[in-house]
C-alpha cells in the first residue's frame, strides 16, 4: 500500500487487519468478475453448464459478503479507529454490498441462457457481448483502483459509466426496431433487453464503488456531485 | 424505543445520538415515500409538474444521505460503541443507501411521464398503479418496522417481495401480449415495462432494508438464507 493519504492514518495492528479485509474484498471481487465473465460466455455460446456455474458461485460470494461485514464490525470494535479509518471501514461494507449485487445481476444475465431460447438472436447477442466486455472492464478497473486506492483510476471508471449508458440506449433502440419488424421475436428479444439492462446496472454499481473509493481515500462524498462542481471538489 | 434486545446494549449519550440519527433516517424515508407516491400519481394523471417535483425532491434526499453517513461515522468515533451497537450503526448506513436508490428509482418511474407519451396506455397504467401502491405499502411498512425496530413487521415485508415478483411477472406477460398484438405500441409499452421493472426493484430494496432491520436487532444476517433455514435461524 503506497498511498500516502492513507498511510498517514493507519498504523500497527489496525493496518494488518485492514490488509486482511482488503484481501478478502479483492477475493470476493475476483469471484464476481468471474461470474460476470462466465455469464457472458454462457450467453454467447449457449452454454447451460457454465450458466449454472454462475449461479452456484454465488454461495461463495455470499459467504465472503457476510464474513467481511462481520470482520469489519469486529475490527472497529477492537481497534476503535479514528474517524478517517472508520470512513474506510464503512466504505468497505458498502463496496461489498455493491459487489454482491453485481454477482446477483450476473446471474440474471446468465438466466437468459438457462431459459434456453435467446441463442437465435446472434446479432443482438454480439452487441450484448460487446457491452458486457465493456462493463467487465469497468469492474476489473474499479477493483484494481480499490487494490491500489487510486483515486484517478476510480474517477476514470466513474466517467466511463456515461459511455455504458449511451451504449445501452443505442442497443435499446436497436432492439425496439427488431421487435417492431418481427413481432414474433418479441418474447425472446425482451429477454435480451432484460440482460442488457442488467449490464447497464452493473455499470452503475461500478460507478458506486468508484465513489466509495474516492470517499475512502479523500473523505469526500462525490456521489451526488456532477460536472464542474465535481472537478472543484477534487482539486 | 421499547425493544428489549436493543435497550440492553445502549445507554446515555449514545442513546441520544442514535435517536437523532434514527429520526433523520425516518425523515429521509418520508421524503422517499413521497417521491414514490408522487411518481405514481404523476404517471397515472399525466402530471408533468408533479413528475418534476419527484426529481427536485432528490436533492433533499441526497443531502440527508450524506449527512446521516457523516453523523454515523462521527458517533462511532466519539462514542466507540460495543460490537452490537456498531452493527446498528453500520446497518443504518446500508439502509440509507437503499433508501436513496429507491428515490432514484422513483425518478425513473416519473420519467415516463416527463417524456410524455405513456398516457394513452391507460389499462397498463392502471396495473402499474396497482403494483406501485403495493410497493409503496411495503416501503411504508418497512420504515415503520425500522421506527419500531420490529422484526416481525420486517419479516412480513421480507415475505411480501415474492408477491411483488409474481405481480411483475404477470404484468410483464400482459405487456408482451399487448406489444405482439399491436407492434406500433412497442416503444410506448417498453417505457411502461421499464417503469414496472423499476417498481419491482423497489420491492427488492424494501426487502434489503427488512434484512438490515433483522440484523440490527438480532445480529443475524438473513440476506442469503431462505425457507426453512430462515425459520430456524430466527427461532
Amino acid at each position: 500500500m503506497d498511498n500516502l493519504n492513507l498511510g498517514r492514518h493507519i498504523s500497527g495492528q489496525f493496518n494488518v487487519d485492514l490488509e486482511n479485509v482488503r484481501n478478502k474484498v479483492l477475493q470476493m471481487g475476483g469471484l464476481v468478475e468471474k461470474q460476470l465473465a462466465d455469464a457472458l460466455t454462457a450467453v454467447v455460446k449457449g452454454d447451460v453448464e457454465l450458466a449454472r456455474l454462475v449461479v452456484s458461485t454465488d454461495q461463495q460470494v455470499n459467504r465472503l459478503d457476510v464474513q467481511i461485514d462481520e470482520e469489519v464490525t469486529q475490527i472497529i470494535a477492537k481497534r476503535q479507529p479514528a474517524a478517517s479509518d472508520l470512513r474506510l471501514m464503512v466504505s468497505i461494507t458498502k463496496i461489498i454490498t455493491d459487489l454482491e449485487r453485481i454477482g446477483d445481476t450476473a446471474k440474471k444475465v446468465a438466466a437468459i441462457i438457462v431459459s434456453g431460447d435467446a441463442s437465435q438472436h446472434s446479432p443482438l447477442l454480439t452487441r450484448l457481448e460487446a457491452m458486457g466486455r465493456h462493463v467487465s472492464q469497468m469492474l476489473h478497473d474499479v477493483l484494481d483502483a480499490f487494490a491500489r486506492l487510486d483515486i484517478d483510476a476510480a474517477l476514470v471508471v466513474h466517467r466511463e459509466d456515461a459511455k455504458v449508458d449511451l451504449e445501452y440506449e443505442g442497443l435499446f433502440r436497436e432492439m425496439t426496431t427488431y421487435m417492431m419488424e418481427d413481432p414474433r421475436s418479441i418474447p425472446k428479444v425482451l429477454e435480451v433487453v432484460g440482460a442488457v439492462r442488467s449490464l447497464e446496472r452493473i455499470g452503475d454499481r461500478c460507478q458506486n464503488i468508484a465513489e466509495y473509493i474516492v470517499y475512502m481515500v479523500k473523505g469526500k462524498i462525490i456521489r451526488h456531485v456532477h460536472g464542474e462542481e465535481l472537478e472543484a471538489l477534487l482539486r
